[in-house]
């Protein structure tokens, strides 16, 4: 069930009628009235899923409203705190940084304030859950030699600290890091982490779905550009 | 010939002697003084890419500008309209928000209403011009089993009503379509769009024109990856 | 040593803490606690970085401080001046012009006028520091047919006049360039000019450590997917 603050009236989605009617009808219809609505992602998934993708493509105007959706959707301040962290190693520093003035805003119109940043389980996720050995022998034949330093920080900084980080899920993580990958095009990337987040039990149904929902916040061509890569995954996994 | 706006004194590209002579120098004498002169594209034609390439891009600050060369040179209101409607599928939904806003703040200065956005003919292109069934078979077999949904949507909603809606000539969403590909980076999807252009009657000569454009709106480097498409579908091609 | 400038509590990098902690942590102790000050690049060096990243991804909010960091550890204003017009080349038009407002409002703060401007020496650099009769003859076989527009451009205006423009030096050149290219998702263009920096003296341990620093302001997959392009042409030099 879509809360009313996606189709309230000040929403930033509901003013084209007077310069493009056919945009605002396919925002009313298809955008609103179905994308949103269908199974089997819920809205928080989908707000997540938006924000990142905004986030990732430095498109700070919308975000205020999504973030506002995402956290009427049970998306916790932990969690957005925990995806500017996530996104500024995916995205890149000055997209968090942009982020961050959207959030500090929209938090203090809530009255939010930083004991809620914390996360309930303050815990790192264990490193076996994400198979960091493997990963990191994998990296280190193929690059240890010609970029020491950045596969070094790639273990100690993004997967030793950033992804074992209690903040998010690690289900969550994979999402935003594939949302990051593909409103980035760095298609080269994306295998990777589809088969990370079918790891963590992401269905087959749920990236077929958050393909949809990319196309139309990052554009169809970067999701049919993801398809191809998603559909070669699907092939290679008996699950 | 081109029309005085673009040359004009207060226009946003015609003040950077101060700070960078030699880029002053290059917009003068190559931008302005040889690039936008040249055929086989019209001064319409270049600011339809120039427009495509600022929203795909999310660049709002230079929009005014360039939508006003656009209107004095014969874009109607209504293939603007119809090109943000375009662009919100192609490039995501943010970008056509944040160029909604920018159209509106034009077209209020110009005076422009509602009226004046409806197409003269409100006749859907017909199906058959796009080969519409061939497409979908296509994809469907390659897609259909691992994102129906987007598949789906592809067919109802980008190829049955968007191309097919008479704001815009089929000519002119390739283009548009064409510039928002390679200005996403989105190689993989270019081929496909090449080959539609020049289905609808668009020339080599004017492809390569438009490549040459791009390179100063999109960079340089884009455009050689583009380069590289094209001239694979030219080889390709008996026409 | 790092100018205070870079660590400074007026910075727009300190103030996270209130909305995303862990941010703020990854900030202090990874960016700016270890990033910065790493070999073998100097802090001019990291800025030019910096600043071509912000400038090929067009974001503004984050360029007066990283201008600053720049012109306090030795980047001329002239220099400055360069980058600009050559990434308006490299990035678009539309990505100058927006660093050029924000040069604009540096310059006229820190007191600097035109003649401070002008490169100290105003000879360009000789062509054959470049190959560029080679690279020209490659290109022309290739793509003369095609586009023989922006052939004919890229040899008279980017590499006759921009590349030997005496502002920048053909390796500073050549690192923003690179900078420009894996900031825009321009894999394919990517080894000329990792070869182009090493022919001009850029050592293996300093592009390994440009990919780190890009890594942090264009992005992990970006660095990654560069990271894929610079090991395949370290592997294809004797040098």
């Amino acid at each position: 069930m879509v809360n009313a603050s996606l189709l309230s009236n000040d929403a930033p989605l509901n003013s084209a009628e007077d310069v493009s009617p056919s945009f605002e009808r396919y925002t009313k219809e298809v955008l609103l009235g179905d994308l949103w609505q269908r199974p089997p992602l819920s809205v928080r998934d989908r707000s997540i899923i938006t924000l990142s993708v905004l986030i990732a493509r430095n498109q700070s105007a919308q975000m205020p409203h999504y973030l506002n959706v995402a956290l009427d959707h049970g998306v916790t301040p932990a969690e957005v705190s925990g995806m500017v962290a996530h996104l500024a190693f995916y995205s890149g520093w000055a997209n968090a940084v942009a982020a961050i003035d959207v959030m500090r805003a929209v938090f203090d119109l809530r009255g939010l304030d930083a004991a809620q940043l914390r996360p309930i389980d303050a815990r790192p996720h264990p490193t076996d859950d994400m198979d960091e050995e493997r990963r990191h022998a994998v990296v280190m034949r193929k690059f240890g030699q010609v970029a020491p330093g950045l596969v070094q920080l790639t273990r100690d900084i993004l997967f030793q600290d950033v992804w074992r980080s209690p903040e998010l899920s690690l289900r969550d993580r994979c999402l935003i890091t594939i949302c990051s990958v593909i409103a980035t095009a760095q298609t080269a990337q994306l295998a990777f982490y589809v088969n990370r987040a079918m790891d963590q039990g992401v269905t087959r149904a749920e990236l077929s779905e958050l393909l949809t929902h990319v196309a139309f916040y990052s554009g169809w061509s970067s999701a049919y550009t993801a398809l191809a890569v998603v559909k070669d995954v699907f092939e290679s996994r008996p699950d």
